[in-house]
């Protein structure tokens, strides 16, 4: 079969694998219907230098074609969504709700578990990690569905670690995939007015059809001095860092308002000097979130793409084949896209 | 009157200053009746070098002497407690609680405004500011009732914002006297299991009066590898930073469970390279806190001293004259004492 591989830096390639095969009782095979390239993906492909290769890509959504003979919730034919991580579902982080810390997971494309991004997969531990989605291999909601392996269930934990609720103002810095996840998690959990930091057009576009009442394009001080100004000096009492940048949590943390919250998920791949504590003490502002444990969120976000609630699809601007993996890597490096989905 | 004057690195010395007069017709005259010496005065104590001469001391508890024009909640004759930084009880930031963000209040010591290590203070905005306790200024707990000005208050503002409830297991990193306050203030709120870090056998003495069922003398490494022990490898979901340094906070994010919280007040003077946020992200370990807002604990706090619920008197383990102000900033400088008590 084919699937990405990673070589080094701006180099990936679509190559012949061996077919994955069931290697545990608790695993299943999934036939890929889609995939997609996150922002974290862009990681490792920004970073110089030819290395060893290994697969990619840890969102994906397909049909389960065989179980392993101790897997009991998914059956050949079930559309399944996976999460970024697998996880067992039942030990005490797993049962705490919190996948990606289980004691016996681990994520997709390490040691010899397959990439998301090919035309199947393995998936160890099916029965904690898989999600069945009551849909046909046709559905015209997979891509917003496909969502829920990532980009949205992450955008969900940045609204949920900032403490949002109905009646809430929010500040949502970054307007990638996530940020704008996160505008549509605000609004989902009821939140008044929704501020976007976000200076592409696009991009705010739709931000704005996800529910961002507000949007500020300025960056660094001149967003912390707007932000200030629209709440009368005040700050946001919930504020989404959906990006992970040095600057990004400068921003997020300098329009907090003082005993407010910055919800954060963001991979800190670009943080050089940690977080300004200082900062954070003199006005008690608390910094909650990490990675997320979408699969603790996807049955109820699940049934809110199910019902019409939600159509967190939009995020996907470009869509691709498979072998043209290596023009969406391209395309999101370059911003030209917002966020890819592959069909093999 | 005399009050305590630091002129630099080691040198603090106890002068004559003019008496405190009425400013504004928010102000009261308050005569001390017991002052103290807080870990965070021992940083500026600890800077080397000469500099000007300015007034020092943020916790005192004393008798209203004289009251301005527009104070309505204080009279002359009152025993009053005064919080650690004063505010006007009427801004939004104080509305909600955080009387330490007042957008018209500040702290003592600074600009015109007197250190609370003399005999006489002059309050600025003092309904905002003090609070009465109904006792006579001869009271036995006067000790315990002057902790709420800052230590004790400033404990249970690291259980509350690590979110100790009842039968929570919680983790104090920091046997100063803000740690065992937090023993204490965890206890207070029905935790089950306290788990003190500390190495000194007279604190750890205090620490078990006030509530720790175990205790971890070791640091670092060794510190994080017993408590992971004690967890089943899980950690504590509730941790209390007390310390400050950049060595206590890799501690307490290191022995937090996955998806628990960091409660912390340290005042983050010696902390170098930020917060490993790397390490927070993956297991979704929160930080909440900073700068206590103890005027608002204050009256729930106060009841529970007045009838006895809890004594945090014990962290004064040394009562000195105000004279002797210096003997008390070099006794808890060479840890030969927990907390100094000041008589004028």
């Amino acid at each position: 079969m084919r699937a990405v591989l990673i070589h080094g830096g701006r180099d990936v390639r679509v190559e012949e694998v061996p077919d994955p095969t069931l290697l545990e009782p608790t695993d299943a095979i999934v036939q890929v219907l889609v995939s997609c390239i996150c922002g974290s993906d862009l990681w490792p492909y920004r970073r110089e230098g030819q290395r060893e290769a290994r697969r990619i890509g840890h969102e994906f959504l397909g049909v389960v074609a065989e179980v392993g003979a101790e897997v009991t919730t998914v059956r050949p034919g079930d559309v399944v969504i996976a999460p970024f991580m697998w996880s067992d579902g039942t030990c005490a982080h797993c049962r705490a709700g919190l996948q990606t810390s289980c004691l016996h997971g681990g994520g997709w494309g390490e040691d010899r578990v397959d990439g998301g991004q090919g035309e199947a997969v393995r998936v160890p531990q099916a029965d904690g990690t898989l999600v069945v989605a009551p849909v046909a291999a046709d559905d015209e909601r997979l891509a917003a569905l496909l969502t829920l392996s990532d980009v949205m269930g992450t955008g969900h934990h940045a609204a949920r670690a900032a403490g949002v609720e109905a009646g809430s103002h929010v500040a949502v810095v970054g307007d990638g995939a996530v940020g704008l996840c996160g505008v549509l998690a605000a609004r989902r959990l009821g939140a008044e007015r929704i501020m976007l930091l976000g200076r592409h057009p696009d991009r705010i576009a739709v931000g704005r059809t996800f529910g961002a009442t507000d949007v500020i394009s300025e960056r660094g001080e001149g967003a912390v001095a707007q932000a200030m100004e629209m709440t009368d000096g005040l700050g946001f009492a919930h504020v989404l860092e959906c990006v992970g940048m040095q600057s990004s949590w400068e921003t997020a943390i300098g329009i907090a308002r003082p005993g407010g919250t910055v919800g954060y998920v963001g991979v800190p791949a670009g943080l050089t000097d940690g977080l300004p504590l200082g900062q954070m003490f003199r006005h008690n502002v608390a910094v909650r979130g990490g990675v997320a444990p979408v699969r603790a969120y996807l049955p109820e976000l699940l049934a809110d793409v199910l019902d019409g609630t939600i159509d967190p699809g939009p995020v996907f601007d470009v869509e691709l084949g498979l072998d043209q993996a290596p023009e969406g890597y391209a395309a999101m490096d370059e911003r030209r896209s917002i966020k890819v989905l592959l069909r093999p």
